[in-house]
């Protein structure tokens, strides 16, 4: 097995039996929202879809970026999210690809359109491997394998140090991203995996023509802690709280949102976590930790845990009156203030 | 025994032996009263009373809707409470009798006017019925049956949704409830029945002809927890504590108070916390949980439970120096702020 | 025995084994001071010396109104306080003299000026017995069996409520304490006994020429508490922490500071806090249940209490940088905000 | 030997038995850092270096005072630490050579050039002893016996009281730390020992001439506590949390950064803390208990401990996107408010 394979597996290992790398404090509690109590509306006539990339979902839900690689598990779990998000009508995003230019017999875990035909899909690469001679032409083969729609640069400089073989290199990077968005027909979009973005990234985003920014908040699966698993210091225990809480990441994001498509992500736990997001001006949602299990599983299992979150979203949605998305999204309104 | 008799019963016992269907967090702790060292008053002067529907009550205390049906048992509950309202001078608001329209027998339980003819008694139905089919001679006949000197309309649609056979169309009701104002010639009185009602809501009541509201607000029964107890998801629990605190409910109504009468409910558990509400602008205070299980035994006990809060309340009004209930009421100057 | 005099020693044993009778909630934690690593002072010149009544004492300490009456545990008590005020320098207050009225016997226990020669002796009489009975010769009785230097009227309608046996009548009380303090060459001091005196009742004090005034808040000895043990019901549960605590009843009376002596008491439990109310604007400090146990024992016992508060109040002065007590008075620049 | 020594060697034993002398409050975990996803960095290149007394330090840590004295044990902990301080290229400064001054013999103990010829030493003594007879000579004793590049005067105001021997006369300090000032031909640096500095105290100093001063706040190691071992009342663990933490102390002495070079100290306990610290305005940051369990060990111990915090503070300065020292001092920005 290779060592990058070995270290997938790891990482999956570890989410799945420490159940202390969900961190649990988005600060998405601190939102509370405006129940209404005469909402005029008929619960089967809510209304929850959306659009995503010219696809009409069921409702803002984006199976974030976990997986993909050689042999048969790590395949399954992608098959079974991609056959989970076709049934429910949601986005799905796989995880880095990069595994896939080393070992081609990789590439085969992301082959999923054939599960998903009619859903987003979304590719996915670090964006410090374009400091480590990833080319042009390997995002071309990244996004056609996948038949992506969409392409996920995720920066992780946290993860990377604390991993043991990290790529640190992470000078000049905006600069290398423009040429990615200059030549992809598809968007870019940038996305953290759980330290959150911050102004200044976005702003060096919009300047290298990304139009989309996935804050990936501090609150959920924590990388750092994940890594401290495969280290022999406590390097990444001391960070594992380390960032800005998806709540913070959203606040601090929210000027951007006339210029910037805004996606939430960290530590989303329920359809009311979602709801909150979109209210606070996201148009997508993204869940990884809690669909991992599931995935490991069954088609089903992962169906059963989206539409956990689907009647939450459409609950908390029916109980503030919003009759469809656009009622609901950036609607500071809905947000109690007592 | 008929379904919605059985679902009465579930209630019960579940609100009996589930202890943790009361939130305990009304807000109304975080409210602290200015003591007076030099009350200037004598305690055996103190008069707490006050009216409430052209009825002169001992103290602003209302029990809250509760139930009614077929069988002994509930009528036995009934019973037990209206002898109490008339024996300690309070008022009195009975469960739905959205029952007695499909199964007449179960009227008997609502003629409580022998045990209470001195008190104000309340009617009560779902608002969500307008939409299923009640008619203005359906509200007659429940209007009569307790000979009610007004009638309160329930709001409760996250308990709709979370009911696995819940009622769950809310569209244009307020229209439906401007027809029920118009036709009775005694109040309407508009409650949700734990999440609190909105300022939005209150907007849309008065234009529909309502004067009388009661929050009805969160911290106390959580009818979303009591559902999840029969039903085999977990809904029920991820909205347990939805909506507005009774605290914060009672501060977004205050503006409306010059227009509308307001009632407190939700998680009062002492005099001291219906004072607090008067002193906010209530001029009516709903308990409900704490005088089940008394309920269940005799009216002898339910008494004791009421002198309990009796007892509670006028001490508190003697100890901010207030000689009436009009001293109190809305007074802003008794609460302490430090 | 009397039921006066069982009532008082009831109150003892409960203060004495009901741990949780002291509420420890004074609210002075959340004052913090300026600690002064160049105090440029010599600790052995650091004097803490304050005048009460003409008197020099070495610290603002006040032995606050406990006890008093028939039998020779309650005159004991007595005697091991004031001969502890004498040796210390400290100031002592007796307990209600209201029982030496009725049992002429019960005199003896207060007469303290020979085991106290050089210290001031406060006589103390509840406020509400004005409306018992009680005469200004009464008053004349009390104040020179203690050849007292002045006179507390205390004032607890919170515990008379409780109390199964209490008077409740506190109905134009302020009229009468203005008799008295017309009456008396000594200075009258109103106090309350925990819960706290609010800027109102020092208003109508200031009218009845009242100078004197112990704010007497929450946090320490709950008077509601003690009284619970005695009674059938959960009244005195319900109120224990009831009223203004020292903090709050302190920053309420600041503004009152010219035209009012402010004595702070209540929860004082170290040095420390009596620091802190002498730089809030008090300079007098009370302290009463931490004595007790010591007081049942022996006046070498009491000794060691106060001197540890001495220590500590001594040091806190010393670390601020004080030289002498009227550069702490009053002086909030030693209050740290940070 | 000595009571000097003796007193010493508890200390030490105290500090490493009570794991509740370290306070873990310095108020720092307040403080949050903008993380960039973006930092636009190598890793590899992030430079942490800094200058202090002319020299160039792998980043800004220095071994705050801590012992030495005669014996092999302490002198051998001394060894360790300045062993280490060369080997990571960080300052050293020692515990107080007052002992040095009676026993000629424990200087050995403090002759550290040998050890650690090309980074700062630091040489310590109670400014309290400047009115204990110290001379001029005695303290260009001290400063040659290490060929110190600064001399620690440190401030114990709390410590001398709580301690049974203490030297409690802090009166006209300032004037005699004047003269040293003038006479000595290297830096004076003031510091507390764990109470934090205030700004009278800074002003006090600027004025005798001092232009360094460490606040050595509360939070970590407290003097208090560990007197409170050795005596036999409770004084010190009432005053065990005394004073101004860290962060508080920081942020007074903040406004005086351009007549003054702040050292932070006090309760440091990663790298990330120091950080934290050098962006509020610290050009320095010392750190004591954590190391004292490695130095009775070996220099390899120790150096293993600086080394954790250099990673610590090497990734968070990379993680916040600033490529030197200079990017990160003073630099508010870096600080998150959300
Ligand atoms: C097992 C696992 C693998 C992941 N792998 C990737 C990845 O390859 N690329 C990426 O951008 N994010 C990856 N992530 C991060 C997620 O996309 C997401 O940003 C993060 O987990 C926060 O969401 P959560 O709290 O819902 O888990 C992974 C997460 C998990 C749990
Ligand atoms: C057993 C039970 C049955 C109830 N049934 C009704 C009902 O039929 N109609 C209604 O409007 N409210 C009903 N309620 C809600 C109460 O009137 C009240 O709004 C709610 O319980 C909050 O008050 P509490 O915290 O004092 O219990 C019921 C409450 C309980 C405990
Ligand atoms: C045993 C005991 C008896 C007391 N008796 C009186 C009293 O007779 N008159 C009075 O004014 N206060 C009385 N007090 C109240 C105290 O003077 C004081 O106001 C109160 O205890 C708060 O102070 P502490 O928290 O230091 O105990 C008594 C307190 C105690 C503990
Ligand atoms: C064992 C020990 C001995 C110390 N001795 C001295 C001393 O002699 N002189 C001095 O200025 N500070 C002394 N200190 C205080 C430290 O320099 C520092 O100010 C304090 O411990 C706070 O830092 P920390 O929380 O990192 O331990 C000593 C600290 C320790 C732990």
């Amino acid at each position: 097995m290779s060592s990058l394979q070995q270290r997938k597996e790891d990482h999956i290992r570890v989410v799945l039996e420490d159940t202390a790398v969900d961190r649990r404090q988005s600060g998405l509690e601190q939102i509370r929202l405006m129940h209404r109590a005469l909402p005029e509306l008929d619960y089967d006539a809510v209304d929850p879809r959306c659009t995503f990339l010219d696809y009409t979902l069921s409702f803002p839900f984006l199976i974030s970026s976990m997986t993909g690689g050689q042999g048969d598990a790590l395949g399954r779990i992608n098959r079974h999210l991609a056959e989970a998000a076709e049934a429910m009508g949601v986005a799905m995003a796989v995880g880095s690809q990069r595994i896939m230019l080393a070992h081609p017999e990789a590439a085969e875990s992301f082959r999923l359109r054939r599960y998903a035909p009619s859903v987003p899909l979304i590719a996915n690469l670090g964006a410090v491997q374009l400091n480590e001679g990833i080319t042009l032409d390997d995002i071309d083969r990244i996004v056609d394998t996948l038949e992506a729609d969409a392409l996920y640069l995720h920066l992780n400089p946290l993860q990377e140090v604390i991993q043991p073989e990290g790529d640190r290199n992470f000078a000049g990077l905006a600069d290398k991203i423009a040429e990615v968005t200059d030549y992809l027909p598809i968007p870019v979009i940038l996305k953290e995996v759980g330290c959150g973005l911050s102004p200044a990234d976005i702003e060096l985003g919009l300047q290298a023509g990304v139009r989309y920014f996935d804050v990936a908040g501090r609150g959920g699966t924590s990388w750092s802690r994940i890594e401290a698993h495969r280290s022999d210091d406590d390097l990444g225990i001391t960070f594992q709280d380390w960032g800005l809480t998806t709540l913070e990441a959203l606040q601090l994001a929210r000027p951007y949102r006339e210029r910037a498509h805004l996606i939430a992500s960290g530590g989303l736990r329920s359809g009311v976590d979602l709801y909150k997001c979109v209210i606070m001006g996201s148009f997508m949602c993204g869940v990884a930790g809690p669909l991992l299990q599931a995935a490991t599983e069954s088609t089903e299992a992962v169906i059963q845990v989206i539409e956990r979150f689907y009647r939450e979203y459409r609950t908390a949605q029916f109980l503030t009156g919003a009759a469809t998305f656009e009622q609901a999204y950036d609607n500071a309104q809905l947000i109690l203030r007592a």
